[in-house]
């Protein structure tokens, strides 16, 4: 049993209380509820109390000598960030393609010329356990690093029933032995494999009787997305699949309209999913069928800002009245980044998104992205002890000092696991 | 006296050798000088030898026991980074512009508004020497985390006589004290102050007979800089207040062509000023001009994200021959920030510059625009040993892991001063 955590008197704790039941949107993703001169009592691995210092000693006082005080005046203190979108578990690295972009050539004809996501495709399938687990612990270390407490990791480096279950077998052991929470997707359907280019119904089959059906009896996934865009998989074939896994306890999510507008949205909506994710190029009406929907936007502002394109209309999203959370896309080609601050920054610079609407978006918008509104994403009492404790002293600093991690401390369930910046 | 230090093993010891005489341009721009498993030696401040491993060993073999031995294996090595434009000196923060800005105010409206530099010199004018130095040194150490071993730091935010020196005594008093080289720069012609808006020839006549010679007579500063734009000060009255410095020994540099095309790279060209900065709207001609006379080019891509505007064009500056350096214009207004790293993530992403440039950019390219090439910006024997370790296998991830901070240690004048990041 750890010791009990009082941190005192923040300039700014920001609660975001009342959004566990569902994701907020519109004018409520600006409602931040700040406790000015906050304190909080955490304990157990829980948020046991939250409030001025003045509410938490008068009724702790006799516990004082119990618990590991940690000053906070001068600094602002959020719930522990979470990442809702990741493809974590991958092997290589591609810095090669980076001179061919800024040459000119776009990701889809890298990927056409075999590279992108079927280079990674060949070192993941390559690679043993240990190798993946080697390499994308050592990106979860850096995540604790810049504030996450929670990540979303999706396969879809095997494109095989054995290296599909493989990145997942990976991803439930760092969830067993990283203090980071790894909440895992199955995305068999990430790319039709070279060798089923001629026949993707095929591999769309493969996917819906074989993968989904041994992934879901396994335990190893709680959701299941797809790639649906031109040259990839069709809004008819990701309905299908999305389908097939909603039989087998799979929850939707979607990778839509990112490089064409292509009905994603609609699709999204359509099935139910969780999250339909990029929306770089989502219609009016997808955007409207997601909000009446309760769809959540997974905006990557990152992956734009690293293909240089255009980012997703977030402002527009928001005043819509999707629910809008911001994840990195962590991944080999596209967003190779770890920096949920940075993608933030995006977030209002890019996107038009306020300081305020952009911590709703990485906090418990991103945990119901994930089915987890209920446990982080909030500093509400009865929820898990997930805490970062920023170097600024308000929150509007976080954007305004740009390009900077402003993390100082993480507390993950009730333990101190990153102090001065770095891992304990 | 501290000890020497022994560097061993680097994947890359990128020493941009053989440019210390002049800027690099064009394709000297991408010639790193790469050693790879290089190691070198440093003791008294400075840089006594770089090679590869098995050739410092040979010369030092009898005196390992002499040094701390660093390994740099797996790691990249390179020269201290350089920044060279930055308001260093000044109080206060405005992060409540950030939302103003979101919501369309442009920053020439909010300054015109009474809001922007006016406010930070209200702020800078009231604080005494020791707020500006207590604010400026928590700066400074956030530099040296990212890198940062030599900065520029302007004045400016004074635009009197007696506020003016006190930025530029704090400067000094800072370099004085703090690890992190300070190179100064006289800039009391950065704004018209409000009480000369109807008249501002006579503020420049306060500038040229009465500011300048004192502060060059009490040598505070190197360099004489101005910010030559549409409603600020026209290309005549930078002209004349760039020739008066260089009267007292005061090198010009100039705040050009940022929000029109101004004729500010054509002046920049005419004075011999040894760098333009900003640059986004510079014409083709006057960058022809700046190439023929070596003006370094310094580009300040960060000040054009956080104002959501086009990035100068570097790529094209580079191909038309100007010497082109990189800084983050850290400010409180149009770039507050200290991350040179996210600067080069910039440089990539937003000006088509190549992950080779942007670190001739931000090294030896950075110490020519302040008149620093012969003592450091490059590894070779004889420089300071200013170094950075960075925790990544190759210098193209520094460009593809973006916006992370991926300084490890930082060696400054042959002395560790951050380590694992935090400063020692
Ligand atoms: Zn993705
Ligand atoms: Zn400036």
């Amino acid at each position: 049993m750890s010791k009990a955590i009082f941190i005192r008197n923040a300039n700014e704790v920001i609660t975001i209380k009342g959004g566990s039941d569902a994701p907020l949107t519109k004018e409520r993703m600006e409602e931040l509820h700040i406790i000015k001169g906050g304190s909080m009592w955490l304990e157990d691995g829980n948020i046991q109390a939250v409030g001025t210092d003045e509410e938490i000693l008068a009724d702790y006082q006799n516990r004082l000598d119990e618990a590991e005080v940690i000053d906070a005046r001068g600094k602002v203190v959020a719930p522990g960030f979470v990442d809702p979108h990741t493809h974590l578990v991958f092997a290589g690295s591609r810095e090669n393609e980076f001179n061919m972009r800024l040459e000119g050539s776009s990701y889809m004809e890298i990927m056409n010329a075999g590279g992108g996501i079927h280079a990674t495709t060949r070192a993941t399938r390559e690679a043993d356990h240990e190798q993946l687990f080697t390499e994308s612990k050592r990106r979860l270390d850096k995540f604790l690093m810049h504030g996450v407490t929670t990540v979303e990791a999706k396969s879809g480096y095997g494109l095989s029933l054995e290296h599909e279950m493989k990145q997942l077998e990976v991803a439930k052991k760092l969830n067993n032995s990283h203090c980071i929470d790894i909440v895992s997707t199955f995305m068999g359907a990430h790319a039709v494999p070279i060798d089923y280019k001629e026949n993707p119904d095929q591999f769309v089959d493969i996917v819906i009787n074989e993968m989904i059906p041994k992934v879901a009896e396994a335990g190893l996934a709680e959701f299941n997305d797809v790639f649906c865009e031109h040259g990839v998989f069709t809004p008819d074939q990701s309905k299908r699949i999305l389908e097939a896994g909603l039989k087998h306890g799979l929850k939707p999510k979607i990778h839509a309209d990112e490089i064409e507008p292509y009905g994603g949205a609609e699709t999204a909506a359509e099935v139910g999913a969780v999250s339909a994710d990029h929306l770089l190029k989502a219609s009016d009406e997808g955007m409207k069928m997601m909000a009446d929907k309760g769809v959540i936007g997974v905006l990557l502002p990152g992956t734009a800002f690293f293909l240089m394109a255009e980012s997703a209309n977030g402002r527009k999203m928001i005043d819509t009245g999707v629910p809008v959370a911001l994840s990195t896309d962590c991944n080999p080609g596209s967003s190779p980044t770890v920096s949920l601050p940075l993608i933030m920054n995006l977030g209002c610079l890019k996107m038009g998104m306020t300081p305020a609407e952009v911590i709703t978006a990485t906090t418990i918008n991103a945990a119901h992205a994930i089915n987890r509104g209920h446990e982080v994403g909030s500093i509400e009492v009865g929820k898990k002890a997930d805490v970062v404790i920023l170097d600024v002293p308000n929150y509007m600093q976080l954007q305004y000092h740009y390009g900077v991690n402003h993390t100082e401390t993480v507390i993950k369930g009730g333990k101190v696991v990153v102090n001065g910046g770095r891992l304990v």
